[in-house]
């Protein structure tokens, strides 16, 4: 969980770092900025900034702001009924993004989880993405991100969103964040 | 068909609009700048040019870049075998864009196709798109835009595209542009 005023802070810097990139976001798209802690009530280590632009039956166009050193905890997305699961393209706007998926795990990675959730990350190939570089991943794709010491800006242009049925690796996480006074 | 002259030219002041934006975009995504005169030899007033920046089976996201007042003439996205044909939003990113589409037919409307082709745009209900405007379209819906007196730059978020299938009113349109010396 998270009190109004964490989830207040968290959106003003997110929104500050948002306006160093040069992408056209309206006013009433920041003040729905979602805020997401998983559950974990450790903000500022792990959770994640979310505006969203579209977001229909069929796809989903997203901004998601990540604080400095900012972990958004390992998951996958995963069908629901008669869909297949999301398919995702995280392609970097602003700042230093450190993405992880499947394959041989990169010595010496640049990102690091929270010590203690260490063991709940298993999947450990490294993707630096500087502005402008992106990665696809198919549906089922564990994978998880960190921003860099200034943060990150990236977009996430993916098939239908059902991110309340994404599955993530902790059993600790709960995706939909509770806000408290 | 367009020379490469022409080609070169509309690159180069379209990249110069591009330019106007905060949008980050590799070099390389600019230099693959599609240009296209559907066919009418017309660049100037009917064309679009287009920067693809994810094209899977699944999504696409392209950056519009048009000139000013140039038209990309009416179309509809129809379904291709067992794909329901392409769903569309398009948003304004930088400057303005008469875009059009059914419904009533709006007075006045601001947007002028070239007057020899008149005949061709069936529909008539007009959205001025700033930048953060946004509109989206189902699958087979007639559209037509126009970029603004300094031109426009538009985000397309989409389901598959599939552009070569697309369906055009103006019977003297070919969807793929032909280059000469």
């Amino acid at each position: 969980m998270i009190t109004r005023a964490e989830r207040e802070s968290a959106r003003q810097r997110a929104a500050a770092i948002l306006a160093r990139t040069g992408v056209t976001v309206r006013q009433d798209e920041i003040d729905k900025m979602e805020v997401a802690d998983f559950g974990l009530s450790e903000l500022e280590q792990s959770g994640a900034q979310i505006v969203t632009l579209v977001d229909t039956e069929q796809i989903a166009v997203k901004l998601l702001i990540m604080l400095p050193y900012q972990t958004e905890p390992e998951h996958t997305h995963p069908g629901v009924d008669a869909y297949a699961g999301k398919e995702e393209t995280i392609r970097c706007e602003w700042g230093e993004l450190y993405l992880y998926g499947p394959g041989a795990p990169t010595p010496d990675p640049k990102g690091h989880p929270p010590e203690h959730r260490r063991h709940t990350y298993t999947v450990w190939h490294e993707y630096i993405l500087r502005p402008g570089d992106q990665v696809t991943f198919p549906p089922h794709t564990p994978h998880w991100f960190q921003g860099g010491p200034e943060g990150a800006v990236f977009w996430s242009f993916s098939t239908k969103a059902t991110d309340k049925q994404d599955t993530f690796t902790d059993p600790d996480i709960q995706r939909v964040t509770v806000v408290v006074d």
